[in-house]
Parts: structure tokens; C-alpha cells; sequence
């Protein structure tokens, strides 16, 4: 699993004191994010020179509210790597309590927005990333 | 089906260019705003003196990238209406061309949390809402 | 004066249930954004293929909270019309009511990020709108 | 000095791949938001059980733009104390380069909106914090 923490502040809460959603989706990509550059070592600033990783198709399940000071660690593992994409699932967790459950697909595009392989390494990566996780 | 329309703007994009897909969400929590003022006519104001409609669950494909000053064409429908619950889906175009669709349920809660009855007018509305589309 | 109609929406309030300032700079953005497209006839689209306006400067004072479902109107007059700057100021009302007054400074840069002329034309504009005001 | 870290994120930047500066104000809302929890030790959780910390008015001067990847530190100083008021200046720099300046003013609130003064205790430890950075 690749943890990340985040810490519920005030610009995410909304009138009812709690999470506003859309605000959850920036954690996620927050997360991708620091996945990518920690663990594939294919940072962000690199990837959108010449392409971009956005998503295909997201699902998530809201489970529980999360509120102001609450400490969250979105779980992220590896679900499927394709050639051009790669599955996986983000759980979001304050404590015990499950926040939210996501799954998602990324794609991998050029310049011009066309699916493109992945790099070898970064692919290699990332199918090491599952495997450890599969054990 | 309601109709919103949201021209993206430069807030919306990111440095691809395109929207960054969180900002989808929150276009989507403003056309559901605007259909439960005009459509439910239970707006969020008053919705939230009491209690509030969180997201359940949410399913969404972006099928093809939104660019600044195009102009999106949300398109909602109703596909459930429970005791407590709403289910919908929203088709998000650009022209003949469309950006994203999305399958997404709204619960009722009261100032608890708690999943509550829609109000019997609200309800009602809802369900006239759907069978309008249902012909 | 140019007006931009702002509804308060759900997105905009925080857990004071009054609008999180942050988002006035949003709304601040897309005020200018349609005012370029409508008086300066130079929409962001185009601006930003070669360069862009970032604000140098920006001085805001918040006068009354704004809350959801009020309906605010800023209007924008010009200060000034430099050779690469444009000054400016928003107030915000709603109804009678000032909920801020900001006073704001542009700075027309070409690809690299240096200052740069405004287009001829442009600056034309900008002229004319200054006039009909200060008349 | 409080000093605040925050590396840019790729939701942080526009189209121009750099911070849109609406972002810079919710950096210097999670700014004030962590110095108030750790120096003043009044938690933004606390404070909105019965109030609020709204600003008054923030004037920013933009100095040179900030970029995906970068690592901002913003450093919060205190200029006055008053009975219901804070001032307070942020500069954010990356490395040795200064990227924006700003003077705020914020201000105690009670559950009605009107200025409040200080908990003794929370005003003894502002002044302390102010003195500690005047010697």
C-alpha cells in the first residue's frame, strides 16, 4: 500500500461542517500524485511535458463524513497495469472508520491526447508496486 | 431532462490545458443545486437549515477533454426515486460531442446524518420529474 | 462600469456558512475573464496562447459576509491604462449592500513572462472603457 | 518567524502551468489556519464553535510566478496585536527567491459576526509570538 496523509482543513469543509466532495477528488489526485513521483519516480513535472495521466473512470462510495482536524490517510493499491493504463483502488481511512472508497483507471496519453504505452521503467514499477502487494 | 450550462473558464483548467476532472464535481454539485431549487423546488438553503443531501456514490467516465471556452451542456436526469434517496445520471456535452457521464445517488439526511424521508411535496416532484422523462 | 452576476452557491461557503474568501478571488478571475472577452474583445483563449495578464498587485477589503443564495454583482472600472498594465478596481454588492471593494493591477506579459504592450486595439479599448466612465 | 511549507501541486497550477493565484489564498488560509492551532493554540475547530477569524482586508503584491514542483515556504509575522484585531504579513519564498508578499488583517469574531476580543490567553500568546520576532 502507498499512505498518504491528509489532514481535513477548513477549505475543504463545507456549509454542513463536513468534507465537500469535490474537495475529496483533489486529495485523490493529491495522492496520484505523490504515488507517482515516490513510487513510479515519474514526477508529475516530467509526465505533462510531454503528456499527461488523466482519468478514465472513477467510482466512489462515500461512506462516512469526515469534518475539520480530522487526520486521513488515503490507502492507494495497484488493482491492473495495462499497457497504457493502470487500475487501482484509493481507501480513505480517519482511524478505523473507512471515509470513502474509490476505483479508478488512468490512462497514459501523448501530446495529442492518444493512449501511449507506458515507459518501460515506469511500467516496470509500477507492475513491481502490485506484485509486492499481491504477496 | 434539466438542462445546466457552465462555459469552463480559466479557473476550471489545468496545465494540460483541460479541465481538471475535480472541478467536473463541483459543476455537477451546482447543476444538482440549481435542479433542487427549480425542479424540487427545495433549495439548498433551506435544506440545509435541517439536514443536507450528501453523495452516496458516485460513477463517473470522462470520455473526452473539456478546453477553455467551451461551452458544457449538463444534462440531468432522475433514474430512482427512493424513500430516502435519489438516483440520477448526468451527461455532460460540449455541441454533439460528449465530455463525461455520470451515475450518482443523493441521500436525505437530517441534522444527525441520519437518511430521513424526502419531504411528501419533494418526493412528489422527484417523481414527476422522472415520469416526465419516462414518456 | 462592467457587471458580472455571481449567484452564491453551495462550492463558494465554508463551515461558517459564509462565503470562503479564497473563492471571491475566483469569482474576482472570472469577472475579469468575461470582461477581456466582452469589452477588451481579447478572450483568455487567445491571450494565453502567447502570454498571459497575472495580477501584479491586489488590495481587498472585506466589508459584509456573503452567504448562500445571494446574488452579487460586481462591477469592474479602470484606473488606469498602462503600456503593459491595466489598473483596476471590483466592488461587490449585493442589493445595497458592499460586501467587498478591491483594488487590482494587470500586467500584460508575452510568452516568456516579461511585460510586453498591450495589442493596439486592445489597449484601445481598454481606453475607451476608461472614458465612457470617467465621464 | 512561522514558517509554512507547501510544495505546488499540479491542482494548484493554470493553464499557464503556473499557481493561479486564487490557490495562493487558500495557502495562506492553511497558513493562518496551522499557526493558529500551534501558536496561538486556538484550533480553527474551536474557534468556530462560537465565532469566527474572518479578514478584514489582504493586500498581496505578486513577485514572480511559482511553478508544479516547486517548494514554497511561506513565513507569517505578526505586526499588531489589538483588542479584536491581528495584523499580520506572509512572504512566500522557493529557495532564495520571493514569490508573493502579503499584509492581512484578521479579525475576532463572535457566533453574530461582531468583533470580539481576544481570549486573554490566546492574546498573551500572539503578543509573545510578536515579541519574540521583534528582538
Amino acid at each position: 500500500m502507498f499512505r498518504y496523509h491528509q489532514p481535513v482543513s477548513f477549505k475543504h469543509c463545507d456549509p454542513a461542517g463536513i468534507v465537500f466532495y469535490p474537495r475529496y477528488f483533489e486529495m485523490i489526485n493529491d495522492c496520484i500524485e505523490t504515488f507517482f513521483s515516490a513510487i513510479a519516480e515519474w514526477p508529475f513535472l516530467e509526465i505533462h511535458q510531454n503528456g499527461a495521466v488523466p482519468t478514465a473512470e472513477i467510482r466512489t462510495r462515500f461512506i462516512r463524513p469526515s469534518r475539520l482536524g480530522d487526520h486521513l490517510i488515503l490507502s492507494l493499491a495497484a488493482t491492473r497495469v495495462g499497457r497504457t493504463s493502470f487500475g487501482l483502488t484509493i481507501s480513505c481511512a480517519c482511524g478505523e472508520e473507512t471515509r470513502f472508497e474509490t476505483e479508478q483507471t488512468l490512462v497514459n496519453v501523448d501530446s495529442a491526447g492518444k493512449p501511449a504505452a507506458w515507459p518501460d521503467e515506469v511500467r516496470e514499477r509500477l507492475l513491481q508496486f502490485k506484485e509486492r502487494l499481491d504477496q
